[in-house]
């Protein structure tokens, strides 16, 4: 295998970009979240067909509010950036209003560097809970 | 965004390296599936935390076998290489024994080229299938 270069900026620059999601996501808007992926950004979520584009992915995260989710939270385990692509797998705790917990998991997302940001573009998580 | 190459050779070896998960684990051979993946890979399945390296591949998917699936049908969508990493999104199909339908829905996979083969490094996938 090649060694991929783990460059201190993407990791810097994603890890803010995280934090974006995180903050928009904890003031309840989905239309800047929905800004912090690519204009052809995918999510392959559990239960749903894959969701594709700006507005269907804002549609997406504004549904997951709407059921009560206020929190979200996204730890980065490891990080692999070749040139202007890069993967991310990392764990989420979601929680409701009040703090309760309401999910915990693992993603995997694939990042590309797009008009000089690093954006989400194809987005996949689990839940790491047991079958109801 | 960089334009990613996109070469025929490692689209023909990953689908050769999907055709081979497909035939392995049709025939029952979950040790075979588990050497398509790199020693240091990972599955990120729902309901489960994460299951890293060869053994634990092939006990999680040998226990997939035993709840008695017989067939999965892996169909690449999307397919980006980046030097030795690649990212594939792709459809799955799988049956249970007597051809059920037992799920479908969709995939991302990092592979590296390790000692010459592309083997799957990441692999998570979620039902598309509503909620019980």
């Amino acid at each position: 295998m090649s060694t991929p270069s783990v460059a201190a900026e993407p990791r810097s620059e994603i890890e803010a970009a995280n934090h974006r999601f995180m903050e928009a996501f904890g003031r309840g808007d989905a239309a800047s979240v929905a800004q912090l992926y690519t204009s052809g950004a995918q999510l392959l979520p559990a239960h749903s067909d894959v969701v594709a584009g700006t507005s269907a992915i804002q549609s997406f995260w504004q549904g997951v509010m709407d059921m009560g989710i206020q929190e979200v939270i996204l730890d980065t385990l490891e990080l692999e950036t070749h040139d202007e692509t890069a993967y991310e797998v990392g764990r989420f705790t979601i929680k409701a209003v009040g703090g309760e917990l309401a999910d915990t998991g693992k993603y995997l997302v694939i990042w590309k560097r797009d008009g000089g940001s690093w954006k989400l573009h194809r987005d996949i998580w689990t839940t790491s809970q047991p079958a109801a």
